[in-house]
C-alpha cells in the first residue's frame, strides 16, 4: 500500500473511531442550523472523495446513491441544489448503517484508485479531501458538545475522548515584538488551504502580545463588574446582539445553586478558574479586551509572533476580518466555492484547539467565523 | 385482570406495536415545529398517565426520571416548565431504548393500581389518558407522512400499515336536510371530551349536504382552472397564506415529469383521482368550496346529517370556529388546560380519518386546527 | 339640491371637519400597519366614490391622476395592485393639499351625477360609500389616538373633539333573559352590510348579561390581582401574545410615579376608575371575564338583549368568531371582497363606541378585529 | 463676529437652504430604518450641538425641550435613552416650525457663546459638529433620493440642486503603482475624523488601479451577461441576499417599456450609459469587478493612488473592512461612540460624491457602509 493509501486510512478511521461511540439517535439531531447532524458530516466528508476524486477520475466508478448528492452537498453551487443548511437534521433516512456502507464503498474505490493512479491531481484532491475530513473532526465535537450542551440531561460523550479540555493556563506576561515589515503567509513547507496564499509583507509597529490565553477566572471578574450591562464595552451590533439574546455568559456556562458550572464533553462542572475561557464570541472578545483597557491583536501580529509563545488550546480571535491576501485566486470550479465566496463579514481567527485533529494546525493557519458564533473552543489572547 | 386493566394494554400495546417497526432514526427528527418525534410522542403518552395518575393515585410510586417532566409536558403551564414544542427535536437523549423502559415502568404501577384500587377518579383518569393516547397514535402517521414525505428518499413506512390510504370515492348525491331545531353535542353514550359538552339546541335552516367527499380528480380539475392564482376564491389571509408559501397543490402533491404524484405511507405513487383529496388547509376547502360555487357545511349540519351518510376517511373541514359550547366548564387544574385554553384561532373538524383508530370517533367528536395546517388527513364535504 | 346629494354632503363635510385641525405632520405617520395615515384615509374614501361610482356610472368622467388608483386602493383586488398596507406611511407626495383638490374633484362630479341620475345602483353604491366613509371617521379616530399615544409629547388633538371619553359607567346589575328562538340580523328598516345579512332564527339558552361595562377600576383590580402573569385565566395564544409583548396593562396606559395614567384625545391624565375600561383585545377580555368567572357574551346574546341596556361607549368583543350567517352571499366583483373574504381569525364586535359617527350604529351591527387588536375604543360586557 | 462663527453660520444656513425647498409632508416619511426623516436629522443635527456643546460649555444656557433629548439622540447610549431609529418617522410631532425653532434657538446660543469663549475644548467640538452637520447634509439627499425614488410619483426635488447627477465618465485607462511602503491616514492638515489615526505605514506590492468608475453601460452588459443569476461571481452572502431580495439591477433603476430607467433628483429618466453606476452594494460591486476578472482596490492602495485620478462622483467601495489603525483611539464618553463602536461587520467607501458638501472630502477621508447598504451614492473603481 502506498503512502497516500495509508494517509488516507488514517484520517478516514479516525474519523469513525471519534464516531463510533455515539448512539445512533446522536447522529440524527441539529439543534441549531450551524450545527451539522453527525451523520450528514459522515456523509459528506465521504461525498466530497465521490464528487470531487472518484467521479472525475475513476472511470468505471459506481455511484453509490444518486440522492446522496443532493443530502450531502454542503455549499458548493456548481455541484447542483443541496439540503438547505438550516434542514440536515430533519432527515431520518437514510440510517446510520446506510451511511457507512457509503463510506466503505468510497474507501474501496478510492484505494483502488490510489494504487493505479499517480496523477498529480488525484494526490492534490486527495490531500485537499483529508484536510476537508479533518476540520469536519473538529466540527463533530463542537457540533456534539453543542448538541448535548443544550440537553437538559447534559450527557457526556459516550467514548474516550482523544483530548482534554483541561489544560490550564499558568501565569504569563506580555512579550515585546519590534517594529518590522514581516513575511505573512504560507511558507512553501506542507499542504496550505487557498486562503493562506501569497505569501507577502505585512509592516508592523512595535506591539506586546500576552504569552497566555484570558482564563474562566479573568472571565468571571469581568462578569462580575457588569461588563454584559455596560455599552461602553460593546460594539453597537454586539450590544444588540447581547440584548437580543439575553447573552450574559459564555456559551455552555450554567449557573447553579449560585456558583457558574460549564458544560464540557465529560458532563457538566464546577468551572475552573485557571482554564482558559472558551465558547466566547468575538463580540465579547472585543468587550473583555477594551474592559482590560487593550486590544486583541491583529492578525498579523499573531502570526509574527506565534513562534514565540504556545498556543493550541483555542481558536483565538483577532480583529483582522477575513479577507483575501494579495494576490489570492480563487480555485477554478466548485472547489474554488471553499475559501473565496465567504471573505465578507467574518472575522479570523488564528491558532487551534484541543479538539483539532493531530497535523491539522500550523502558524499561517487562517480559521473565521461571523462575530456572533461561538460553538467553536474559541478563547482570547490580548495585545497592547 | 379486570377490564381497565384490558383495555389498558390493549391500547398502550397498540401504540408499541405501530412504532415498532421504525428505525432508531426515524424516533428523531422533527422537521416542523407541529410535527412530534416518535420518541417524545411515545414518552409524552406515558407522562401522562405518570403525571395525573400515579403521581396523584399511587403512594409511593417511584417516579422514574424528573427529567422527564421536563423533556415530555406538552403544554400544561400548571405543571411546570417544558421543552419548547419546536425544540422536541433536538434531544438525542433518553435513548429510545430508555423510553421504552419508561414505558414498562409506568405500564407496571399501573396495572399494580388498577388492581388494588377501583376509584371513579382512576377510572376517569384512565379513560382520558387512553383517548389521549389513541389521538397520539393518529398523530403519529400524520408526524411520520411529514417527515417522510418531506425526505427525498420518500422512504414506506417499514412494518404494515392497519389502514388503507386507498378507499375510493363513489359518485354521490346531496341530501336534503330540513329545517328543525337540532340537538348537538354528547349524547351520553361512551366517552366524552369536555368540549363535546354541554348537549344543546341549534337552529338550523334547509340545507344539503354531500354524501362524498370531494375527491383528486376534483381537486385537479380545480388546480387546472387556474385557481391558486384567482383571488376571489380565497379569503384575505389565505390569498396571502398562498403567495408567501408559493403554494399550488394539496402537501405531499409532487409533480414528476408532467404528472401529479402523491406520497403515501407506502411511498410515492401516480395521483389516483378516485381517492378523497387530502392534505389541504381550511382556506383550500373553502376556496374549493366557493370555486363550486357551494360552501363547508357548519359543525351542526355535520352532525345533524352524520348520520345519513359515511364517513371515516378524512377529517373534514367545517366553517364553524372552534368555541365552547353553551354551558361548557374547563375542568379544574392541569387536565383543563387540555381544550379550553385553544378555543380561538381555530376551525372544527368533524369526522375521522383512516389513521384514526379504532374506537376512537363519534358523530359529536370536535376536533380543531388552524387554518393553514394540513399535515393530518383533512378532507372536504360540500354543502349549499 | 335632492336629498342623496344633502346625505353625501353631510357626511363628506363632517370628515373635512374632524381632519382639519390636524397639523399637515400629523396627515403622514404611520406608526404601525394597521394605522393608515390621515391623507390616506381621506384619499381612500374618495377613491372609492370615483372608482366604484363615477367610472361606472359617469359617462365623461375624467379620473383626477391615474396613480391614485394604486396610492389609495385599500384591499381590493379585482382592482388592480396598490401600495402594501403597511407602506402607507412612506408617501410624502401627493401632498395634502393635492388631496383635498381630489375630494373636491370627486365631490363636484358626483353632486352632478347626483342631480341628473336617479339609477337605484347609483343610490345603492352612494350609499355603501357613504357609510364606508363614517367607518373612516371613526378609525381616523384610533389611529390618531394611537400615533400621538406613542409621540413621547402625548399631543392632544388640536381641534374641539365631537364626543368625550369621560361617561362614566354606574353600578350595574345582571339582566336575566329566558331560553328563546331569536330573530337575528338586519330586520329590513334602513341600510345594513352585507354581514348582517339574512336575517334568520337562533337558539339560546336563559342567560345573564351585564347592563353595564367594565370599569377602570374593575381593570386595576384584575391587574393588581396579578392576573398578567396567571396563565390559567389565558387562551394559550393570549399567554403568548402578552409574553411575547410585554404586555401588562391596556394601550395607552401608562404607570407615571406609581400611578396609572391614561392617554386620551385630550392629552396624558390620571386614569378615572369609573371610565369603562377600553384599548383591550380579545384576549385580554376574556381573561378578565375568566378570572371573574363568568364568561363573554355571544354576538346572539348580545343581539337579542340590546334593546334591554344602553350601549355605544365602547365596541364590545364577544365570544363569537366573525362568521357569515346562513344565506350569506358574497357581492360579485370588487365590492363583494368588502366583508366576504376576512370571515375567518377574527372575532365579532357588538355596539359602537363614542367615536363611532352618528347615523352609523345599530344593534345588528357587526364589526371584527383580529384578537390580538386593540387601537379601537374596544371594552368588555360579562355574561354568564 | 470671529471665525469661527463665520464657519458655523455658513454650514447652518447650507442645511437650511437645502432643506427648505422640501413640503412640510415630505419631512416626515421614513420608507426604511437606514433613512431619516429630514425633521429629524434637522433635529439631530441641532441636538449635537446642545449636547456637546451648550450643555457642557454655556453656563445658563436654557434647553428648549428636555424631550428632545429622547427625540433627536442618534446611537449615543451614554446620553440616555431614545427613539428607535426605525421608528422616527412615527412622529408627526413637534412640528417642522417647532424645529426650526430650535434651530434658532441653539444658533443664538452658539453664537453668544463663540463670541466669549476661546477655549479650545469649544472649537474642536464645533468643529466636530460641523463635519458632521456636513455628513448629515450629503444623508438629506440620499435619504431624500430614497423617500422620492419609491413613491410611485417619482417626484423630484422641488428646489435647485447645488450638484449635477449627470457628469459622465470618459475613457480611462489603468495607473500603475509600484511596490512601495506608504504612509496611510491623516497627515496633519485641517480637520480629520478618529478613524483617520494614526498615519502609519502600509507595504503595498505593485497593483494597477483604473482612473475611472465603472459605468452605467458597463454595468448594463454585466446585467446582459446574466451576472444576477450567475451564483460563481457573488459572495455566498451576497448570492443569498440577491434571492432573498429579487435583486436584479442597482437600486433606483426601473426598466419602463423595455428600456432600463433611472429615478435621480430631477425625477425619472432614461439611464444613461456614459455616467458612472451609482447605488449599488459592495456585493454587486465585488461581483462587477469578480465578471471583470478583476478585483476592487484595498482602501490603502485608493489611498496611495489617489493623487493620480479624478474622484469625487462616487463613494467608492474598497475591499477593505472597517478596521481601526494602529493606534487608534476611542474618545471618551459619548463622543467616542462615534466610530469606534461600529468598527465590524462594514466595509469602506473612499473618495466622496456630487452629493457631498463642498469642502467635507480629502484622500484620508473612510466612509463605511455594511456590504448590502446602496441607497447612497455608491460606485465602483476596478484594480488589479
Amino acid at each position: 500500500m502506498n503512502s497516500g493509501a495509508d494517509r488516507y486510512l488514517h484520517v478516514r478511521k479516525y474519523t469513525e473511531k471519534i464516531f463510533k461511540p455515539l448512539a445512533t439517535e446522536d447522529y440524527i439531531a441539529q439543534p441549531a442550523a450551524f450545527v451539522s447532524p453527525p451523520k450528514w458530516n459522515l456523509g459528506h466528508t465521504t461525498w466530497f472523495f465521490e464528487t470531487f476524486l472518484l467521479k472525475v477520475y475513476a472511470p468505471g466508478y459506481r455511484i453509490f446513491d444518486p440522492h446522496f448528492d443532493f443530502l450531502f452537498n454542503s455549499y458548493y453551487n456548481n455541484i447542483g441544489q443541496r439540503v438547505m443548511r438550516g434542514k440536515r437534521g430533519d432527515l431520518t433516512r437514510p440510517t446510520v448503517k446506510e451511511v457507512y456502507a457509503y463510506r466503505k464503498h468510497v474507501d474501496e474505490a478510492i484505494l483502488e484508485i490510489l494504487n493505479s493512479n499517480e496523477l498529480k491531481e488525484v494526490s492534490d484532491i486527495l490531500e485537499l479531501g483529508l484536510h476537508h475530513e479533518q476540520q469536519h473532526q473538529e466540527l463533530f465535537w463542537t457540533d456534539l458538545k453543542y448538541t448535548f450542551g443544550i440537553n437538559p440531561l447534559f450527557p457526556a460523550y459516550p467514548g474516550k475522548l482523544p483530548f482534554s479540555e483541561n489544560i490550564k493556563e499558568t501565569a504569563g506576561k506580555f512579550l515585546q515584538v519590534e517594529e518590522n515589515l514581516h513575511e505573512i503567509g504560507y511558507d512553501g513547507i506542507g499542504f496550505c488551504f487557498d486562503n493562506e496564499l501569497e505569501r507577502h509583507k505585512v509592516f508592523l509597529r512595535d506591539f506586546e502580545i500576552s504569552d497566555r490565553l484570558v482564563t474562566n477566572g479573568d472571565y468571571m471578574d469581568f462578569i462580575k463588574d457588569g461588563a454584559y450591562s455596560n455599552f461602553n464595552l460593546w460594539h453597537d451590533e454586539g450590544w444588540k446582539w447581547v440584548n437580543d439574546h439575553k447573552i450574559n455568559a459564555p456559551l455552555h456556562w450554567h449557573e447553579q445553586n449560585g456558583a457558574w458550572h460549564e458544560y464540557t464533553l465529560k458532563g457538566l462542572r464546577k468551572l475552573d478558574p485557571a482554564l482558559p475561557v472558551t465558547h466566547i464570541s468575538f463580540y465579547e472578545a472585543s468587550a473583555f479586551a477594551e474592559w482590560k483597557g487593550m486590544r486583541l491583536p491583529t492578525e498579523f501580529e499573531w502570526e509574527a509572533a506565534a513562534s514565540r509563545f504556545d498556543w493550541g488550546k483555542r481558536w483565538e480571535w483577532t480583529n483582522s476580518a477575513y479577507l483575501p491576501y494579495p494576490g489570492f485566486k480563487k480555485a477554478p470550479g466548485a472547489v474554488g466555492e471553499y475559501n473565496g465566496n465567504v471573505m465578507v463579514s467574518q472575522m479570523v481567527l488564528r491558532g487551534a484547539s484541543v479538539a483539532t485533529s493531530p497535523g491539522h494546525s500550523r502558524p499561517t493557519y487562517r480559521t473565521f467565523f461571523h462575530p456572533w458564533e461561538r460553538w467553536q473552543f474559541t478563547g482570547i489572547r490580548l495585545a497592547k
